[in-house]
């Protein structure tokens, strides 16, 4: 059987040059990728005491979900800014030029509930960082927070320092 | 035990005075909600014989990659224009005011494979319309299109008309 990591297309100089873009769809289009992926991250929480799963919109809808009906859990989605239709609770980050604003229901998560995480890539942990701060400030304990892919060099655990992070193929450069 | 429906949270006058928005967030954040609904999709997937599920950007994610997880089938994403990294096949269609474009990788669906669509709406139909010419653009044959919630009242099924349409709640409204 291959290996997750074989599923991965890398596709030299993209978005731009001496970037390898590590694309999922070809995890996603082989039914052996996607199993290997979704029970990847079941078994990284296997252990892990928690209530809900949160994912950010796009493509941690496309992990999150799947584990979180797989373990008979909820899962809540975080959307850019204007996409959910209710009073909600939002955070803003910085990206290399500029900056964006993640939201989330504020009825979503309840102040206590024990939160896990789950996002196709960490890389400078912007993203990640900010998720777990609008966790935060909605009262949840985030217990683990489980990526398909990390890219070590650009050392987003630095920014996720004392939170379990899991991680099923790293990759060492950026 | 809760009907699906009641998982369902109407918001009225949104995103304009009138118009009922059907929010599926409160499905998915609780674990009874997202276990019915997902397990409805493959419930009527029962005896169809198909290889690969299909779902859009970003809802179509949601309800897709689960069913396909669960069916231990693989999934194609399908993308708003410029998202996709490899070579794409895309199809514009007419919005309200204006047209958008919908991308699928050009390797994702091989010539005669069986497509299941999923997706969380059929409203008028038109981006379900222009899915299923993206796939069969690429020589894929729909079997099956499956949705959470239809707005039967906005006709979407003339639109389709040929194709097996499957509902898990049907609102008579708009």
């Amino acid at each position: 059987m291959k290996k997750l990591e074989e599923y991965v297309r890398s596709i030299p100089d993209f978005p731009e040059p001496g970037i390898i873009f590590r694309d999922i769809t070809t995890i996603l289009q082989d039914a052996d990728g996607l199993q290997l992926a979704i029970d990847g991250i079941q078994k990284s929480l296997e252990g892990v005491d928690y209530d809900i799963v949160v994912g950010p919109e796009s493509r941690g809808f496309i992990f999150g979900v799947p584990v979180a009906y797989a373990m008979h859990k909820g899962f809540v989605p975080i959307r850019k800014k204007g996409k959910l239709p209710c009073k909600t609770v939002s955070v803003s980050y910085d990206l290399e030029y500029g900056s964006a604003v993640l939201e989330m229901h504020e009825d979503a998560i309840k102040p206590g509930q024990k939160v896990v995480i789950v996002d196709d890539l960490i890389a400078t942990g912007g993203t990640t960082e900010a998720i777990v701060k609008l966790i935060e400030k909605m009262g949840g304990e985030v217990v683990k927070i489980c990526c398909v892919m990390e890219l070590a060099g650009l050392k987003g655990r630095e920014k996720l320092n004392g939170y379990a992070v899991d991680a099923l193929i790293t990759y060492e450069g950026k």
